[in-house]
């Protein structure tokens, strides 16, 4: 086998690894692009011997002499080389038949598009993206995001063919089926190589502005003149789908703002979708409106055939720098299929054996389903085994070259700040290794603290965190004055200054989760965090989910959490959040009550890299309850204040966020009158769920069936925590328009009631 | 006072208004623009005296004779006089300080807009639109659509200068108080003259389309070439923030495919957001992207005092038939504010004490707060008075015309039907009765009939509708195919073929939800329905939210409703949406078992006009089970079987949807050894909630507390049905890609797990 050996000299630079509790990859792995090369049984030729390729012809041979140069940034202005076209077209087809043979074998999945698609996927992944299929997480890959999820066979075709251990013969032979790493949808948590969860549509383009958006941010930060460490493209393909998504418009506008100019995306113009051709529902003019959202914009008038137009439209779009650049390819949705191509009934369904055999005839494909010819897997792989044994190397150099540097063993003029904290703040970005002891950051309260808005609190958290984390970024949806998510001690994040830290989404709920997913999905020790109004994450749901579903772990910081907004009505006061949000696996929904809490929130949201977490905010001031800790937040469920004793208290009132307060004075009031009261704040049900049965048992304990909550928000769900014989008050109707103290007293979330309802139970 | 009264020549013609459940005002006010007349104390004049007016000039003279001119359609062309320039800029001043000074008082709201819209908004209201305060739900009325909703001073200022009841001097000084008809944002269900609820943004101008897209289609079907009932503008206002949203994209791409030529929209260009100037967020040409959706686009650069040039705009706008117009206006937000206009700081606060004074002597404003000059109050009625005496009796002929038409009382050749017919739908879709008798339309089934998808059922209960209910419309968001949403007696919705009922939404789940919000508000009698798969509820769930909010009884289709969807895995697999909806205010969330159910929801869903619907249907098969029935669904909660007596089963099994299938064959298993099972179907939290303590005694006893629930998706909530002792079988973590049965089998949604669970209980 060729060069298995890893790079011992960068190695011995890197500090080893340290485990972590969400088990990032060793973060050597993920400084380096080689660790050892893929294999094909009957695979002769290597990286030395070029020659040996069966078909080589005189072009090839200069294309590959051109990959021994070891070239990065200059690559925008390099000349593309012509290949083999009939074993281009080989290659080609076999990913269009791998796609039909999966779908065909699974009796379900999406042919049209890999059809379609085949050769711009084709032409990025065996001739232009730099990536690793031996570690599938080298830090500077080149990003690919296929945005039109449904064609996810394609993208598996392109893996398999790349040498990816994460797609086998057999995962494709297992397409859609339980257990396999060739899910339905693209899944980064399912595939190694797929980098983010697409399928919902408009979501991938989103997060592929976030993937170039952090390679942007992270260039800015960490290149030098002579050592570019940071340095990749982002591609997307898209379909008709995603452009009709409001999402991916708002993503796009704000692409276009920051000028993402390493940013490329493929809209892949076939004319039909689901239900038939798109002039029933889509006749806007794309190219006019990606002008007006300031995209360079390049037509390619033939997606199936034109290799060269698409190899010319990637050059040109690499010496464009200050825009993003939409390649709009004209494609035939199923192309090959004499009887289904370019027409909606290719798009979801298996083509059926007769079409198959129609299509296999038509592209002149004698093989046996699931066949990669051997000169196809050769004239494949050896881009990438050039990859390994030039570019590759080169890149390794430039890391160790850059490495050197911020170990502090070169002194170089005019760096911004102190070189031996540049190298670990890169390091800890590349791992996900957060910097030892940066919890104590976080600032603390006593009951004496002056009362305030959970909002404000969070915003002393959130600086607090930016001077200790070097990943941690984000900002509003054109709320950061109200959300109070400006980092003081950092600028903007704009076109002209990258390397600042406060995102500024514009009003754009959705772009931003999105965008958030594809920063989290970027590299480990980014930490995204996005914030609107609590009830705006009705706008941003979809992302949200994807978050939790793909495990980003990116914080959501959603002020005005309730009817305490007052003023601003109905309209903007959640009512259903909380409960809808408890309800969606793998993600924290977190409702602190005070200082103490928020800080304890933050902890565990920093904490949880695989798993969202929502922090719901008030906009109205609270007090400093005696009692709150972080050590509680970090149970979900704790005992705040109680005067009973034996774990028999009368009653156990329970409360979350704003309605601790509330709770506790009533605790105050029943205690006067000689009860036994136990006061719980609830600021996670998942947590709590996570306890052991005996701490659960301590807190709310069986017996005890006397319990009263309160929160302002519905009522649905609290059954649970209060039981059968308990009193769950909460608001189940829109809220008001009115000053806040005025609707708590109308809706009744009041201290009065929660005594009225605790005594009528003990 | 002047002529006080109704037109009884109209009255005559029309058929008396019947009851209705959901309230709607009488049919004849809503095909009447007249009642009675609005009047101020202190205003002397009539319109029959114009020259009475104080300060009228030459020029205002020929205005008003202009309008007596009973024109329509060919308003389009006209030419708009200069009025009185010092008056109109007092009038325009009104509207600045009303809105100035109610915010003040207030100490909450937004003075920005107002200030900056001031010109446009009295343009609009003053000059063209064409409406009744007196009868706010006159059919033919121009609709106003504030789409930056948090500049609601400006309409309800509006409101009040044009005679509105619901805008009293009281009302304006109660803005944002407990039980005011002058919430935070604009709510139609709390202020007659409001159209739509505004303030999340990008709501409004989505809503606006589908008030143009009602309009178009009624006119298409209903209008002759003589008596073109039909026939009003849909005016809006939007801001930057709207247009950052991405629901405002969609929902202006569809505006511009449908060509929505009597759409206008007013951009508010101010450049400033909550976050400050526009630019460090929103670069994009607006003007580029909208005229790639197919927009006619007009800029007004001084829209704070260039009126000759708004007008000019307006009357461009009305020449371009086939398309909608964007008139960006560009306008100083706070203008007259000499310390604050064009800042974020006078967008969302009060002005201050002494900022409205300086902006008192900017403007040359002596009164005091809330102060309405006399002589503007008789500029502003004027108009509207010179509409009742003119417009309004000719749009009043042009109506009778029209009934007598219809009512077959003049034959004219080439009716495409009935006659008769036309009348009566057309009263049905006005006045919001529905036809007698229409829920015999809807299907039946027996245990015998073929097993079938709900979706297929739900196919057959939308035909089935369709034929009897004349306001019934709708489509998919690109999958008709799959949610099974064509009507199959309807051609598309489109440009040139208006008339037609099935609605071609494309990929644009959030747009579809606000347009069907527009449709259902446009008139009573309308009755929108769409669909998408159940998961991507979350792309559209703002606007489903804003359906509940504002009383939009619009049904959403929502198919592929659980892990039985099978192989597109878990990003397409819905787990938490039933329950994130039944915990949502005023809405159904329907979960149909098979074909009776199925048919039961579609009553609930067509009955309940002012609460939207969603039922969540099957991908797959299921069979139609003995015992389901349309009666039981409107309970919400039912016994399907049940072998127990004296209400004491030994266990209750509960099943939803889909599900029910799995209850149902458990119960036999237990039966068989002799268990005394009640098998009950729960289609319904909300319409089970509102039953009578003895009917929920009569299904779930309180004794029997072997209760276990089966539904695949989350438990969270089960816990209320349940109780403390049951056991919820659901599904509490994401999806996986695999046919449907392996998924079940493998997450324990099987009968076995029922029998299992209910043993361990009984």
């Amino acid at each position: 086998m060729a060069a298995s050996s890893s790079l011992t000299l960068s190695q011995a630079i890197l500090a080893p690894p340290t485990s972590h509790g969400s088990n990032p990859p060793p973060s050597d792995r993920l400084f380096l692009p080689i660790f050892s090369l893929p294999t094909y049984s009957g695979l002769k030729s290597t990286p030395s011997t070029p020659s040996s390729h069966p078909t080589r012809s005189p072009t090839t041979s200069r294309r590959r002499l051109y990959s021994l140069r070891p070239v990065r940034s200059s690559a925008a202005v390099e000349t593309l080389p012509k290949t083999d076209t009939a074993l281009l077209e080989k290659s080609i087809n076999t990913i269009r038949f791998l796609a039909i043979d999966a779908v065909e074998k699974a009796n379900s999945g999406h042919p049209g598009l890999p059809m379609g698609c085949a050769p711009m996927g084709h032409i990025l992944y065996d001739e232009l993206m730099r990536y690793n299929p031996k570690n599938p997480y080298w830090f500077n890959r080149d990003r690919f995001v296929l945005s039109a999820g449904h064609g996810c066979m394609l993208q598996y075709a392109l893996l398999h063919l790349a040498g990816y251990d994460s797609i086998k013969e057999e995962d494709l032979k297992g397409f859609r089926q339980w257990g396999s790493k060739t899910p339905g949808h693209p899944e980064n948590f399912e595939t190694p190589g797929v980098e983010v969860t697409t399928g919902p549509l408009g979501q991938g383009i989103a997060n592929a502005v976030g993937l170039a958006l952090a390679e942007k941010h992270l260039a800015a930060r960490f290149n030098k003149p002579d050592s570019e460490i940071v340095d990749h493209y982002t591609y997307v393909i898209l379909g008709d789908g995603c452009q009709m998504e409001g999402i991916a418009n708002e993503a796009c506008s704000l692409a276009g703002h920051w000028g993402l100019g390493k940013l490329i995306a493929f809209y892949d113009d076939n004319h039909i979708s689901i239900d038939g051709d798109t002039e029933i529902a889509f006749t806007e003019s794309v190219d006019t409106r990606f002008e007006g959202l300031g995209w360079h914009v390049i037509w390619v008038k033939n997606g199936n055939t034109g290799y060269d137009e698409i190899r010319a439209a990637i050059k040109e779009a690499k010496t464009v720098k200050d825009k993003p650049t939409l390649i709009k390819v004209t494609t035939t949705i199923g192309y090959g299929s004499p009887n289904k191509a370019n027409s909606y009934s290719v798009h979801g369904s298996a083509l059926g054996a007769k079409e198959v055999d129609a299509t296999r005839k038509n592209l002149g494909w004698p093989y046996e389903p699931f066949h990669v010819p051997e000169d196809v897997k050769k004239y494949f792989l050896i881009n990438v085994l050039a990859f390994f044994s030039h570019i590759g190397i080169g890149a390794a150099m430039s890391l160790r070259v850059l490495l050197l540097k911020l170990s502090g063993m070169l002194n170089l003029p005019n760096m911004r700040r102190n070189i031996k904290e540049e190298a670990s703040e890169l390091k800890s970005i590349i791992s996900g290794e957060l910097p030892a002891g940066w919890e104590k950051a976080l600032p603390t309260y006593t009951p004496e603290s002056p009362a305030d808005a959970t909002r404000n609190l969070s915003q002393q958290c959130l600086n607090a965190l930016a001077k200790v984390l070097p990943g941690f970024l984000g900002g509003s949806a054109d709320l950061a004055s109200s959300n109070m998510t400006l980092l003081k001690m950092f600028g903007d994040f704009q076109k002209n200054t990258p390397e600042e830290r406060n995102l500024r989404f514009g009003v754009r709920e959705h772009g931003m989760g999105a965008i958030c997913n594809g920063i989290a999905h970027h590299t480990p020790g980014l930490i995204p965090y996005c914030a609107t109004f609590f009830v705006f994450t009705d706008y941003m749901r979809a992302a949200i989910r994807i978050s939790a579903l793909s495990e980003a772990g990116v914080i959501y910081v959603m002020t005005h959490d309730s009817i305490g907004l007052g003023e601003d009505g109905p309209t903007h006061q959640p009512i259903e959040h909380l409960a809808s949000f408890r309800a969606m696996p793998n993600i924290l929904m977190l409702r602190p009550a005070d200082g103490n809490e928020t800080a304890g929130a933050y902890k565990v949201a920093i904490l949880n890299r695989k798993r969202p977490s929502i922090l719901a905010l008030s906009r109205q001031k609270l007090p400093q309850l005696p009692g709150t800790s972080v050590e509680g937040v970090e149970k979900g469920g704790y005992i705040v204040s109680d005067n009973s004793s034996g774990n028999k208290p009368d009653v156990i009132l329970i409360g979350t966020g704003s309605e601790l307060e509330i709770a506790s004075k009533a605790a105050d009031e029943l205690r006067k009158e000689g009860k036994a009261v136990r006061l719980v704040s609830f600021i996670s049900w998942e947590l709590f769920d996570e306890q052991s049965n005996a701490y659960k048992e301590s807190v709310l304990p069986e017996a005890v069936t006397a319990r009263v909550s309160i929160e302002a928000g519905t009522t649905f769900g609290w059954e649970k925590i209060v039981g059968t014989k308990g009193k769950a008050i909460g608001i189940d109707r829109f809220g008001a328009s009115a000053p806040a103290g005025k609707i708590y007293k109308e809706f009744g979330i009041t201290a009065e009631a929660v005594v009225a309802a605790a005594k009528a139970l003990c």
